[in-house]
């Protein structure tokens, strides 16, 4: 058996490359005066991160999960390589679209989908939708009739950095009773998907969930339901300095783990959003203010000209730690508590762990913050505190 | 002693007005479609908001905090009603002066500025800065010679709903040495400032922090610093349901315990954001699923085609509890765990404390979020997911 599911051919395997460093990317912001905090992404790193996990993950498709960051030149890199898409909404279908992206590359994704936003997918050409529940099951039967569709399984807690809740996902034990509702209704249940989390390190860090997505998948087939599709879903990790393991080394051993339950026959197909170009991006800020509130304070404070509600989302209750550069290294390094530059109180980057930063650092002092390339420009506010959102060149 | 500290005149007392209902609102948003979710403000109820504030406030001088929601309408209603405006950056100064808002009456209140940003608002005709450090007045000294600035106090916790942290201030023992450095740098050092929290629910809860900065303010006046102004920034209320008083009298209170800490001479700004608009607003949104997760859940799930990265970032933490009626009311209500539509677990908005909504609720379902005016339409993401920003209608 070798099923297709939609009519696209899957990644093509290249030899595992080299990742290049981001020195290019350091030069290139160097020697540029930015008038605001800017995202600047390597197409060379974004192309090298795409090869490594292609390479690591076979004969597996991969639909780039592009909510992680939609710039034109990152999108037309990948679709030249060959890459799926998982889109999260009728917005993302439009931009693949007009990148002249062909639909059966183009999965929808999130299980939390408008009716109207369904018909216009199926309208456009898109075959393949997520869903996690009966109602979302109706609504894509009356809009997308006999579509392809898998169910998404809540599986439990993992230790990835940045984990997942019960927002997505039905009980294991209910993925069979939609399963046969899915057939009711018309639609080809072509699988099920699941997700380890974002930012999940160490690819053994996925063997007790694809343990219980295994349980899943052996009843369903017990029970007549000739599925011929799992979803890995994202988590593919980026190093933020924390060990997280090689992109091309981690898939291969995903890979070899999704073999050993699944077999050799089943299509894969994974999401990789930050996986694919977290690595690929720095983020240029300036220094807006370093000052001491308090003569008994231990640490400074130092403001950046880019905060949470301007690209650092992610540093919501320190969750994602990056790693920041100045130009200013090679001097004494004290704590310091990271804040933004807006009137908000929560806009503070890092207070429970501070950061080490050079001490003489001061107020338009250039820094780099590394590996933002994913889920940062999008986060951006559209203008809070009448900061713009943040800017993305692709070099 | 009558020193009118920028050639703003202040607001004007108005009789204190019958603040009008929400009716205007809700027929408005019942008898329209919206493709996309939608924040509807009610102009009148701004200039309702406004008088009564002001007539609370007395001779005190309002300096909107755009912040808030810098929506074009909003700000004509407030320049017409002689408002004046605290701006965040050099975004929102631009703003004011594209609307015709003279510099006299706006104040530069962020503490975090950008050199190059301090010089435009001077160039503009910018007088008054904020600041809470040594390094932020020499860039002040430095960019906009001559000015006027005040100086922000770090006061301790409050019972506000969305309390502020450390950031922004100086410990009172500082900011004596602050004020002579002011001075030394030939910056007019007009006096302190201080902010109790956002949605300070009721009046009495100001007393501690008043206390501390009369005692800091009585300190410097021994010391031979002849402050003429007091800020006592925002902290307004909104009534989500949870018996904040109203505008009026809790403006008249905050002033009678202001007035009898420093006088009846002393120049009073306020800083109202949250409680000039916060009310004025109501989100048009639409249920996307509602669903099940499992068979054992106490709770449905219903999701929205709105949540945290598209506008309701304050539910973070289930800070602020909007109220949410639906056209179902009359119908059983049963708890429910309310979402947004991304593709991001955390975009989860009540979890620990669900909601009571209509059992019958289902997707397409038409929801008003009330008192959403304030600190929604700016929070909202540029695009993440692929949805777009808030959209704003002012009736």
């Amino acid at each position: 058996m070798n099923v297709t599911f939609s009519g696209f051919s899957g990644a093509t395997a290249f030899a595992l490359p080299e990742i290049p460093t981001t020195e290019r990317l350091e030069a290139f912001i160097s020697a540029t005066d930015f008038e605001e905090p800017t995202l600047v992404v390597d197409r060379q790193l974004v192309a090298a991160q795409y090869a490594a996990l292609a390479h690591g993950l076979g004969n597996a498709t991969i639909h780039y999960a592009m909510k992680a960051n939609p710039a034109r030149e990152i999108m037309e890199t990948l679709r030249d390589l060959g890459s799926g898409f998982d889109a999260a909404s009728r917005g993302e279908i439009e931009q693949c679209l007009a990148l002249g992206i062909p639909a059966s590359r183009i999965s929808f994704g999130n299980t939390i989908k408008r009716a109207r936003d369904i018909a216009f997918a199926h309208q456009a050409g898109v075959t393949l939708f997520a869903a996690d529940a009966e109602e979302e099951l109706e609504k894509i039967a009356a809009h997308a009739p006999g579509a392809q569709v898998y169910i998404r399984l809540l599986v439990g807690a993992t230790e990835a950095d940045w984990p997942l809740s019960r927002k997505f996902g039905c009980a294991p034990e209910r993925a069979l009773e939609l399963l046969d509702r899915a057939n009711a209704l018309g639609l080809d249940s072509l699988g099920l998907s699941f997700h380890v989390g974002s930012q999940t390190r160490r690819a053994d860090m996925w063997v007790e969930t694809l343990d219980r997505v295994a349980a899943v998948w052996a009843k369903a087939h017990r029970a007549g339901h000739a599925l011929r599709m799992i979803n890995i879903g994202g988590g593919f990790p980026v190093d933020y300095g924390d060990g997280a393991e090689a992109p091309g080394t981690y898939a291969a051993e995903v890979m070899r783990m999704v073999r050993a339950r699944f077999g050799d026959q089943v299509e894969v197909m994974a999401e990789p959003g930050r996986g694919l170009v977290g690595a690929a991006g720095i983020i240029a800020a300036e220094v807006v203010l370093a000052s001491r509130k308090s003569d008994s304070d231990l640490c400074r404070w130092v403001y950046l000209d880019i905060g949470k509600f301007s690209g650092l989302a992610e540093t919501e209750d320190e969750a994602i730690r990056y790693e920041i550069t100045t130009e200013r290294d090679h001097e004494a390094l004290g704590p310091c508590i990271l804040a933004g530059p807006s009137c908000d109180s929560v806009d503070v980057l890092y207070e429970k762990r501070p950061v080490m930063l050079p001490l003489g650092l001061q107020a338009g002092d250039k820094v780099m913050i590394h590996a933002t390339g994913a889920y940062t420009s999008t986060y951006a506010s559209v203008g809070f505190n009448g900061f713009p959102p943040l800017a993305v060149v692709v070099i």
